[in-house]
């Protein structure tokens, strides 16, 4: 790799290039993960194994090139840093993370997480099928003690508490559980009436009516959304998979999507939400995507985009004023029977579930609270790991006023623990706030927004967004972005005025 | 890279150990050409190649791991080698082969060829353009140059028609200039007056008569007959691209065909000899596609695979009295109107043209005779740069009864020179000519194996082909190999056979 010359400080500069081979072999192996997800024919699972086995040794010799370790030293001496710019304290910051993560962590570490995450996935996986947390309790177990381990490894403290903020703050930087929990605290409080005065209204939405609409229709209905709202297809692509996710660099982004005859709404919400995630991507600024400086700010400010792209935008009345005509000009059949308040009521459909991933974006909050607050307590020593099923069913009658009738609908419906992603969860609910907060400034600055929207216009909110987000990378941690772009803290407040706003004409007339 | 244990010699298991890794940059690095073929965004192009570029250095380093030359030195002594079976002696042989070639070129001169090639295909691109190749040739002169010093690097003499045989070794391991003139010379004096008497026959293939030929329905179809003679899904796919192609590990095959609504055997075709390629990778033996043993023999033994199903199989009245109502049953209206004897005929077209690509398989041989003598000419000095279109034209006159009007539909017409890819062309004749050996070698064991293929059965050839050819992997060299798998020599006579009994009854009744 040459070096690429972009900063004035050479120092900087040999840095920012060693960083570009890392960052290489990390798109390289996205684009294999995708391809696994996509294309890869059933038999070919074991020799891309192998192949992502040998990119990873070879990405982790890029990141723990000593090199870097030896640059990063040099900066950060007193002397070197004060000379730098904002912009390049906060290379150096990120660079440093990295470089740490991939050599403080001892080899043996290394491979013993991966062993125990392994098995730990085939144990959730045979637990859900048979409904049995018991059997999946030891691995839980094992896992939290791991990132207790490996918390103190990166000298973050070996407390149950200190290793949960450490796995917070991995997902956003600068975030921590007391910080998350004030926050859900405010949240779960305004949110929980609503959600009581939701369910207990009669007005119900109805998107079962929608049936019969033929997929390849339904591609090119969502081709032409995602392109409007502003995802480049010729620095991306869509295809299918059985679970959909954006994956990719901004120079070539690969998101998915799904398809039901029948549930047209979720392949294109799905759709919208992983074009958020991508128009982020294409946003961050070309040429610098291996240095903070052109990468994501974290999981919450990611979310934060689909989120807004798919909720406060896809779901709007000025939205809808622009599409739905098209809509119902490409399912003329499929629509003639639903009226315009049968479809927008469909859009905005609120129905309390057991899963998760089911849930619509007002009761998903009460998801993630759940998750969070059990994961806290399971740190901190609160909650044994065998009360974890009985603690989960309370929480999600009180939460969301239903009860799992086995642990395959209660405390095993999600993946992540098992991976030893703890602290990820919060995220989802960190971007939902976010996006409102972003939401409410705009339209500040913007009060007819909306009527952009009913033209079939998203350029200035996406304008907005590339100045106050995109562009800024990972220079900021989670909070200072949220002040640097909207003026203000972050708070569950736009949140829950946003979801009063949209939801309660709806439902409580 | 864990030892995989699969040898009684401990020395050569750790070389066929220390094999893996360069082996599997060599299938990621496969798996992202096929991906910028077929499905990158055109924003990508740029980002894919620095993505190649980091690949390269890691396969280069991966491949010229001392440890290899250590474990090959050892090997490779008098005693050690003694002890080894044939098996061992062939990975030993093919190891030393790529180790050589990725240690002795100086990286000065990798790095030369690389720059040179380039600006060589961008001066190709822009001469075919305008049809001038004098602002070609200076580039042609250094590729032909580098290539002597390539040979010269690697121990096969500094002389152009040392550097030549070497090239042609390159491709089919054991061949040189000598015997494949002498072979393509009988070829070509039998050749002649079969093309003339064709040529100059009534009876004329109508193949422009296909027309409107759903691609859906195409690719159905295809997919049925490849999935019929052998190829297995489960570990391959296929997909459209602007060029034909066939990529990737036995484990994981990516083929590609093109569609065109009024030209379906062209489809057809495409998609049956990549699958010939494809079948082949897919018969090599598992487990040790990272040596010798698992690894194709040549390009020419990989083209016979290719031809062999394409043409011998795919083009004989056993394959169409199965297939062809079938054809007829997916393709009713646009069917009406064709005879089973003009059908047949249509597969059976043979029409000389100036345009290789665009080649029936009997003139198709008189293309790569032209280019060989060529090829010879230029590199023993008989045949001056500046001279070659003229000689060019005048051997199509010759050979093909046709003489180009300018340069583009001449001697510009082709890419490989352009990358100093010279002794390659060879191949493709040298593979019709071990493909129809091979027919001839199976009929004699089965006389009746076009009735197999009448019942839709290509077991019985495709279990032949598995035993005389894939399961050799690159054990033997190609005239060896043909030995091993037909008892005799490598002849042109089965070719020229096989030719005159297909298409004298279609043309000469």
């Amino acid at each position: 790799m040459k070096n690429d010359g972009q900063f004035a400080d050479s120092a900087l500069n040999e840095l920012s290039s060693l960083l570009k081979r890392p960052h290489l072999f990390l798109t390289i192996t996205e684009l294999l993960g995708w391809d696994e997800q996509v294309y890869l024919p059933p038999g070919g699972a074991e020799h891309r194994a192998e192949q992502l086995s040998a990119l990873a040794e070879a990405a982790h010799a890029a990141v723990s090139d000593p090199r870097i370790g030896e640059q990063l030293a040099a900066l950060e001496s007193p002397e070197a840093f004060e000379k730098l710019t904002a912009p390049g304290r906060a290379i150096i910051r990120c660079a440093r993370r990295d470089y740490d993560r991939a050599t403080k962590l001892p080899a043996e570490f290394v491979r013993e997480k991966a062993a125990q995450t392994s098995r730990a996935y085939h144990a959730w996986a045979a637990a859900r099928e048979k409904s049995d947390f018991a059997s999946y309790a030891p691995m839980l177990e094992k896992n939290i003690e791991l990132v207790r381990r490996e918390a103190a490894h990166l000298g973050h403290g070996g407390t149950g508490a200190e290793a949960y903020d450490y796995m917070i703050d991995q997902h956003d930087p600068g975030m921590n559980a007391a910080v998350t929990e004030k926050l859900f605290g405010e949240l779960k409080a305004g949110l929980a009436p609503l959600v009581r005065r939701i369910t207990e209204s009669p007005v119900k939405a109805r998107p079962d009516l929608l049936r019969g609409f033929p997929v390849e229709k339904q591609h090119a209905f969502l081709r032409d959304v995602t392109e409007r709202i502003g995802f480049d297809y010729n620095h991306g692509r869509i295809d299918i998979s059985i679970h959909p996710f954006c994956s990719g660099t901004g120079d070539d982004i690969r998101m998915t999507t799904r398809y039901d005859e029948n549930n047209p709404l979720d392949s294109l919400f799905s759709a919208i939400h992983e074009a958020g995630h991508g128009i982020y991507e294409q946003g961050l600024t070309a040429g610098v995507r291996h240095t903070a400086l052109g990468q994501a700010a974290g999981m919450g400010v990611h979310e934060s985009q689909s989120r807004l792209w798919e909720n406060q935008v896809a779901r709007s009345r000025g939205f809808w004023r622009w599409f739905e005509p098209r809509f119902r000009a490409a399912f003329p059949e499929q629509m003639r029977a639903i009226s315009p308040d049968e479809f927008y009521l469909a859009v905005n459909a609120v129905q309390p579930t057991l899963i998760r991933v089911d849930a619509d974006e007002v009761t998903y909050n009460l998801h993630i609270i759940l998750r969070f607050e059990l994961e806290k307590k399971l740190f901190s020593g609160e909650l044994a790991i065998a009360d974890l099923p009985r603690a989960w069913n309370a929480a999600s009658r009180e939460l969301l006023g239903l009860e799992p009738q086995n642990d395959r609908e209660g405390v095993l419906q999600d993946v992540h623990w098992s991976a030893a992603s703890f602290g990820y969860f919060p995220s989802y609910c960190i971007g939902n706030m976010v996006a409102a907060q972003l939401w409410y400034s705009a339209l500040a600055e913007r009060p007819a927004l909306e009527d952009d929207f009913a033209r079939g216009d998203f350029s200035w909110m996406l304008k907005w967004l590339r100045e106050k987000i995109h562009s800024q990378g990972k220079q900021h941690d989670t909070l200072e972005l949220v002040r640097h772009a909207t003026g203000g803290e972050l708070s569950p407040k736009w949140l829950l005025r946003y979801l009063e706003e949209r939801y309660a004409p709806l439902y409580l007339k």
